[in-house]
């Protein structure tokens, strides 16, 4: 049990509850551990618990009716999913598998109701929470417009981890290539075409899940150009 | 100032506020007539007030630091922008332009601010119009990966205003066509093109602003296979 509030005071959305409404919104919740491939639920069931990402890579997703897939997000450790759906009658607006292995902690949305209507604080938490990720997504859609497709891969380059090594910078992908082109909306080809030309403009080397470079002026000026926010921005 | 008090009260993110609650928000709450063209405020200015559009249309957009142009919103009578930067030491993350001429209320974001902490009722309504935002946006991500030019035109036709007339269906659209090519994302002659396409493939027929239609099922079957709602879906 401590363990599991410990998670979630872990989590941004959660940080700074009282011990009290953490120990409200967490008394019915469960950690479960799940395989790569499991559906955790499908668009459009009833929703009735949010989730938290202990270990692993959680995959939301949608499909069209003729069959094609759009990913949503893809979530790490820390990551609160579903929470969005408090009010009630509420249907999930997406599909959410598990992308790597991992526990997730299942939590009731009907104990999250109670504690948002009973105190100001969650839900002033779940409003900034929500507002950045609203800016977030009209982000995502201005690069859809004004990027192509190498700066789009390396503006999620720049908004990940970045550690000095030796004299290069090295930047760690979370996750592998394919989820990451799936998740930029691209196809697997047109992925493999935009990474070569972005080594070729940028001179950045790729070892597995790793990127190195020289410099980070020469990688946010070929991708900042064509946006509206300058380097480093908020994510 | 019962006239703002109005105007506020028939906003649905204020909707449910009580009397007290309204007069509080609204008690430094100026109307301003604005014509075509006048810029609001610029992306990165500190954000001292939000707004709501009792008449005319706004214009959200950003810009790239190399000039080329996003547009976020439009937005039309009864609609709040701005209030999401309620939080502290927040600059905006958009430009707002007069798109159409018309009066436009400004409020202090400190009232909000307080009421906000105050009374839990305020902080619940902005969660669920942010949520729904979110959704929206997540909508249109979707959409970028899944539909094409003109099936994005028809779901933009297929969510506003529908009204029958003798036999036909009519869809009044809100702003002239060029507004709504930008708003969508398009350069005008893919506009145009997809405009072209969209008549030939589904028999509508254009006048002004005005879209008119047999049935609803051939556009909405046109438009929705690439969706992962059905039709009608909620916005």
């Amino acid at each position: 049990m401590d363990d599991i509030i410990n998670t979630l005071s872990e989590a941004p959305l959660f940080a700074t509850l009282t011990p009290s409404v953490l120990n409200d919104i967490s008394k019915n919740a469960h950690p479960n551990a799940h395989k790569k491939g499991k559906i955790l639920f499908i668009h459009g069931d009833p929703a009735e618990h949010y989730y938290i990402v202990k270990s692993g890579h959680i995959k939301l997703f949608r499909e069209t009716v003729d069959g094609t897939q759009t990913i949503i997000d893809v979530l790490s450790q820390g990551n609160v999913f579903g929470h969005t759906l408090v009010f009630e009658e509420n249907t999930y607006p997406y599909s959410a598998e598990i992308a790597e292995s991992g526990i997730i902690i299942s939590l009731p949305l009907s104990d999250l109701r109670d504690a948002l209507y009973n105190d100001n604080t969650i839900a002033i938490n779940m409003l900034r929470a929500t507002t950045n990720r609203l800016r977030l997504r009209e982000k995502e859609l201005e690069h859809r417009s004004t990027q192509n497709a190498s700066q789009r891969i390396a503006c999620f380059f720049l908004r990940h981890t970045l550690q000095r090594k030796n004299d290069s910078l090295v930047i760690h992908l979370p996750y592998d290539k394919m989820l990451l082109a799936a998740h930029l909306g691209m196809q697997p080809e047109t992925f493999s075409r935009a990474l070569l030309k972005l080594k070729k403009d940028t001179g950045i080397r790729i070892e597995g899940s790793s990127i190195y470079l020289n410099t980070l002026d020469r990688l946010s000026s070929y991708v900042c150009s064509s946006c509206s926010e300058r380097f480093p921005c908020n994510g």
